[in-house]
């Protein structure tokens, strides 16, 4: 019912479902960083943890307060940094 | 490194992870009604969808809000009524 996926070994997992219209996932990040690639738009919420952010055609990291969220354009690569466990919410627009 | 479980037939996955001091998960749940019991106080929110808790002591539902906490009290049995897919975040105090 749920597909579950994991990344890097292991230190990013996630839990796909539906959230209304739009596909969604919860997933929790080991610290580290982490290159991911979009396919759509993503609105991205930090659950609990750290959490920064460096976006495409940026040079410097953005830091994510939990419950923020920011988005991420279609078919780019984004990069988050996580110092401890981290929880999240991401939306697939 | 992050143990996934499943309850419910698959109806209910959870991540465990460490949030700060706090044993944690995040998770998704079907739509459905489910019991749970604690073994500890438990710091419930509501992270995406619907949710209604019938607490220990209580023959009333509760409707929960989005990003909403709820405290459980230890070595009880709560109930979780569930319309569409939701995901929720669990401190296990």
């Amino acid at each position: 019912m749920f597909e579950g996926n994991e990344y890097f070994d292991g230190n990013v997992k996630s839990l796909a479902f539906n959230a209304g219209e739009d596909k969604a996932t919860v997933g929790v990040m080991a610290a580290g960083e982490y290159e991911f690639a979009t396919n759509c738009v993503e609105h991205m919420t930090l659950i609990s943890g750290t959490m920064s952010v460096m976006l495409p055609g940026s040079s410097q990291w953005r830091t994510i307060a939990v419950n923020e969220m920011f988005i991420v354009e279609a078919d780019v690569s984004f990069t988050v940094k996580i110092e401890v466990d981290s929880a999240y919410l991401c939306l697939y627009k």
